[in-house]
């Protein structure tokens, strides 16, 4: 039996046709023991209880809250649905940066007061963008960010195909050169708390910081003092250490930051994305292909 | 005699060796009969009394402003500095079709009041970009858009090298088929009004109207109550009908539209990109080489 959480998917029974699928709400009534799939999230204390199951789909991109200690020991493949949000992502990595680099809100200000207020701004043309993490949505923006006349740097941890748009760097090399840097990189132990008082010390002053995968690779206190005292320029934030960020949170209203709310990859296309993921891995499962988007559990990702 | 109207720019004088400079605010002790060329504005009614005037570079990209009756009487050269702006115009369109593609507004209106307000927006790829006005900015842009995975289709006036980025169509396609529509157009007497109750009634529901060029190429009333009414989706615009934009215009606080403020080139770099072409020009002019940049008075650009 396969069980998929969520509601009824008739393009999921057509590719199942002749396998139990059963979509449900939650565990409470599925006989755990004839389980050989999960597509969507499964407690961690259930995939002791379920000894044929040998695979999960997860509906995020990323991994970090599947990855439970019962979840690494187990040999159950676990894949992603990383890459569904990469292009949405990417445009929001854009607007972020433009939105900055132009001072945004004070037009916005200007607007709601009905008052015509020319200032001279910056121009993207020129500037080097560092990206921290050149997976699906850091490659994108790397195409993107060319084409606005930038210098585009980044680091990797994985090894593999150079992008022609990326000058691939070290990680002192991105903090020293980057006008803005975007965080892209999933949260894993090697990059939680990746970017901290050192590391926004190192930056320029006109620099600002970007984060559109997870919260968490930046120590939020260390990036809080960083715009408050002016180490760097200011920072666009779509990924928060606590979600949803609290009321009381500091980085709401500080005049350097724009926040939005975990939010950047919300679009139809991304789920229709996130179902093809689905789909083909459910064929593959079926027809014992291997599957897509498999998680490298040692790594994070 | 030369006569530069600004402050005095070294780069120039050294260009000009041996030929006499005169930086001026104003012409009212400029011996017109001895000046042969005018960088910067001259009135158009010194035209008719300077015998010897046989060049004038406007610092503007768009020239509208520079054609009087006069001049397009005369035998003058005038040139532009178009180009100069192209790319922040191009950065400025992006950014405001993001805005307007993900309700910018709404992000920033829970930022102020500290909600973690999600919600589903839309993404740009897929859509259909539309451009009038395939000149320097319009070229620029058609580029960008395409590494955001749009469809890009576009009208131009001039006949010249097809670009590898946008596909050509007729101005009813333009309107049928775009998601947004981005004027970068020059205004002259073929522009003027182009976009009236006819053409927003055509243009989808779904669409946003961005101007980054000039205004008057819009009938803003019409645009106004297509923008009421939902014949249309949205509107950003930079470029406005009346400038400054009045306090008691209606523009300010629809809610489905961005005002910025004639702004979106407004750079160093622009200004670094105009000095470069008037110092190009004042070199060729002493040289007695074919000027750059040089306008086609009868075609308004």
């Amino acid at each position: 039996m396969i069980v998929v959480v969520g509601k009824h998917r008739a393009d999921l029974v057509e590719v199942a046709a002749g396998t139990e699928l059963r979509f449900v709400d939650s565990f409470d009534d599925v006989p755990l023991e004839s389980v050989e799939a999960v597509i969507g999230r499964i407690p961690a204390d259930l995939l002791a209880k379920a000894p044929k199951l040998r695979w999960v789909h997860s509906p995020a991109a990323g991994v970090d809250a599947d990855l439970s200690p019962e979840m690494l020991a187990s040999d159950v493949v676990l894949t992603s649905s990383v890459g569904n949000g990469a292009i949405p992502l990417a445009e929001h990595s854009m607007l972020l940066i433009l939105m900055l680099n132009r001072d945004v809100p004070r037009w916005m200000k200007a607007q709601a007061e009905r008052r015509w207020e020319r200032f001279t701004h910056g121009e993207l043309a020129g500037l080097t963008l560092g990206i921290y993490g050149l997976g699906h949505s850091g490659l994108d923006l790397a195409v993107k960010a060319k084409t606005f006349h930038m210098r585009v740097i980044g680091v990797r941890r994985r090894a593999g195909e150079p992008s022609p748009y990326v000058e691939q760097v070290s990680f002192e090399q991105l903090l020293d050169e980057s006008d803005f840097i975007v965080v892209t990189a999933p949260r894993t132990e090697d990059t939680a708390g990746r970017f901290g008082a050192v590391e926004f010390a190192r930056m320029k002053e006109s620099a600002y910081f970007v984060c559109i995968s997870r919260g968490g690779i930046a120590d939020d206190d260390a990036l809080l003092d960083a715009l408050r005292t002016g180490q760097i320029a200011g920072a666009g934030l779509d990924a928060h250490g606590i979600e949803p960020l609290p009321p009381e949170s500091a980085f709401w209203d500080l005049p350097n930051v724009i926040v939005t709310p975990h939010n950047g990859a919300t679009s139809p296309g991304t789920v229709r994305r996130g179902e093809e993921i689905v789909r083909e891995n459910l064929r593959r499962f079926l027809s014992g292909q291997e599957l897509v988007n498999v998680v490298d559990k040692a790594a994070g990702y």
